[in-house]
């Protein structure tokens, strides 16, 4: 046949690029922290909702499990044979809902998935109350995903099984938070501790704290190694950018916290760049204007690394994918390995896999 | 971080309430029969559409098969590995659905969905007697929920593998009336024989028999412990509540059948009460007027168990959630077992389980 | 309770009709090729998106071992336990989506599910070169059916898992291309080899070649048996049914292409009528119109026989089906076998499969 005819990509196997894939950085941040089973043992049965939940060992032990798994190119067993996660996305979100069924599968369970309100019974009027209810008889854990910020606590009075909150409207995104902060200790594992610490870093987020659930989860998680943060620059055209309150919770926990209006005055002096444009407003969103837009031209500090939770929009150039910059697919990757770690400890099988992890880290 | 603002449930492991989870209950039903696997074999490759189709022996025996499951906490084994369910719900029912995916999947089994009829062939004009004929090939059960009540009919002449009926218009609903008499079965095992039986009660059902396919495939299903009914009491506003023939063909059966117009005459004198107050018709529903709520306010019988197929609608207050009379949490929990005592019996993997009960039995 | 209100079908066990499910035809073409397990091992990792990518040695061995499968009524072991598939159907198709999962399963592996593009990232305008990003992350083989043909090819460039193509617009289908020529040579083993063929064949194609994506695939595929093909009549009321180009490639590729515009004239001179009246345009379609219609009553050829990729429409009439020319249930089971064997190789598991196979051929 007339191969001429054929896309190159076609002629050839997969090309397995490197950086986003390589195992030497969640090696090294693996064996920069010392192994403590006993937070992930007491995560067992735990609902996580938000942050404010998490203690600093708690965060490093589970990140510390997350490496381990990710330096596995094959898992060395499936901790969840038999368990059965079901999986309720009742807003749009197609990443993080196979990005946690990803997560689960790996670790050997089963997956029931509701993709779809319409289909549910809370289109027939039901209460989520009676819905936890039921789910507890269906599954062994539940990761939910819905633009209502309540729906997760009416669901806990009758909820007897753990739940997950994969994004509350415009409240919390755990997970997320948790897969932001693994990427920051594997561009830098000095950061885990402040005993290992060498240098402070300044972090800049552009993005609206009190309207994005992933810039309010990221702030609080930032809280616990406030010990490694010079300031956090928040980059915003607005005035009016926290929710009430919320400022002050996180100045009392320890982040020094100031805010600019223009990116390119505070840019070059930024160590690591969280941005994230879309801020969603009960099903619908609102993007950020004017020049919050990141791109290969701008000057970026040295050394400096990017997140972004995706799903991207113009706020950030494809231009930067092929920089040194570009941390954001990593982290997007990572997010898998950290939802292994996070769902390992709440179905108590923590302890198989420990074993695993030290004998690995004994190599 | 400031866990002052923290939900208190946040704050420890999942409760696992008692009452709807304990094993004691299944486990004196499982010993209160003795075990017959005869009738269990014969349901090998059988479609299961109609509560016609079941004789007294044979719903005994899945009864008992639902409570040796209930009373593993964990599965002896996995019974259908490799095995493949189509779950193919043309009606919206995420209770159902994952209902008999959690009861698939805790077997060992894997399964395929579809949730959406706009992303079937149907959309496409499709016959069912082809979309039978092609999920012959691709899997080993499948199990239909469609507002039409010829859907099912229509796909058995060219099914080579069982189907299972999960509500069909207002026709039937065979696996929602084995949970129901399974609860009742829990509450009072003597029940399940003429020999056993210590005291006849009396059932009152709030529903329209014509109209609504749990309350059909109920009636026809007390049919096989009429020697155990006093009577059952139809409380209905209206005259006109059973289709052509159904009276009929319940009292040739046996049952002894009176209807009421106000729920608060009979109430103090029922021992189960059984109510649902949506009938489908086509893709929407009635819902009943008229008196026809149940409340803890009511004079109900001491004793007396409330059955829900749910999801509730205002019929049910919250306020019997904490009584003694709920039963209707425990019925939807028991749905599970009874589903995977069914698709046990339907891949002929009974002779494998029943081994393990006999033991599990033994102890 | 009274049966005789019963279906007739629910009082016995599932009849296993013959003729579709037989193993004899599978057994037979299995032993007909000499095993060559050389081109399945260069399968390993590659894309799987245009027919023009196949060898004929390639193809052969593919059939050698679907129909290696196809004669196992139960999977001599799992070879892609661990594995996890992306199912993604942007477009409707519950029938090539199962087709698929089942495939999948029986070999083992675990699957996530898209089936609506409405809960896609690309529904918030993600691009396609992130969606790929992101997919390789989660998953180890991807599937994708998508309305639009560029779409496949706008994500190859940020692949790092294996992609399927399961129908990209009016462009290709080379999964069921595969079928086709599986069920071709379930029917005429020798035509397997220039080297064995006994006589030469005459193929009708009812349908576009230009605007069907199973045709042009089809077509594509038959290049690679020119040796046995007498001519290609495609038969079609209009004139220009071509793409651009499309006719000479074939025929430099050694097809003799006939077109006739009149079904009758041509039927009784064909020993494969391969008929498909949807072509898709966009997200709807157009149906031929004029006398492309196949039934019972017309001069068919004495054994010869009926393909069509189905669902079928009015161009296929149901007296068909019981009749011997009916081999395109046929083909429709095959296809499960066809994607068993393509998803084994493309996930480098073909060396366990291999040595299973050659054990069972030495039976």
């Amino acid at each position: 046949m007339n191969t001429a005819l054929l896309h190159p990509l076609l002629t050839e196997p997969v090309r397995v690029r490197d950086g986003v894939t390589g195992i030497e950085r969640p090696v090294a941040l693996m064996e920069a922290i010392e192994e403590n089973p006993a937070p992930l043992m007491d995560l067992a049965n735990r609902h996580i909702v938000s942050v404010r939940q998490f203690s600093h060992e708690t965060v490093i032990q589970l990140l510390r499990l997350a490496a381990m798994y990710e330096s596995q190119p094959v898992p060395l067993h499936r901790p969840l044979g038999g368990k059965l996660l079901i999986s309720a996305f009742y807003e749009p979100s197609t990443r993080t809902r196979i990005s946690f069924e990803s997560a689960w599968h790996r670790l050997g369970g089963d997956i029931m998935s509701i993709t779809d309100p319409a289909t549910t019974g809370i289109a027939k009027g039901e209460s989520l109350r009676d819905v936890a209810e039921m789910f507890s008889n269906y599954g062994d854990v539940m990761v939910l995903r819905d633009n209502n910020a309540g729906a997760v606590y009416d669901m806990l009075p009758s909820l007897r099984i753990p739940i997950v909150n994969a994004g509350n409207g415009i409240d919390e995104h755990p997970t997320q938070a948790l897969a932001d902060l693994y990427t920051i200790l594997k561009w830098r594992p000095d950061l885990a501790s402040r005993h290992t610490i060498r240098s402070k870093v300044r972090i800049g987020i552009i993005g609206t704290p009190g309207r994005m659930r992933t810039v309010r989860s990221l702030l609080l998680m930032l809280t616990l190694i406030d010990y490694a943060i010079e300031e956090v620059v928040v980059i915003h055209p607005d005035r009016e950018i926290f929710s009430e309150g919320q400022r002050e919770e996180l100045e009392q926990a320890g982040l020094k916290i100031r805010c600019e209006r223009r990116l390119r005055q505070v840019l070059n002096n930024l160590d690591v760049i969280y941005i994230n444009s879309i801020a969603w407003v009960g099903d619908t969103y609102e993007t950020l204007t004017g020049d919050m837009r990141l791109s290969a031209d701008l000057p970026l500090k040295k050394g400096s690394i990017i997140l972004h939770p995706l799903a991207r929009g113009e706020e950030l150039a494809f231009d930067l994918d092929g920089t040194s910059h570009n941390w954001y697919f990593a982290q997007a990757r990572g997010a898998v390995f950290v939802r292994m770690a996070l769902l390992t400890c709440l179905v108590q099988r923590i302890g198989e896999v420990i074993d695993a992890g030290s004998a690995r880290g004994g190599l």
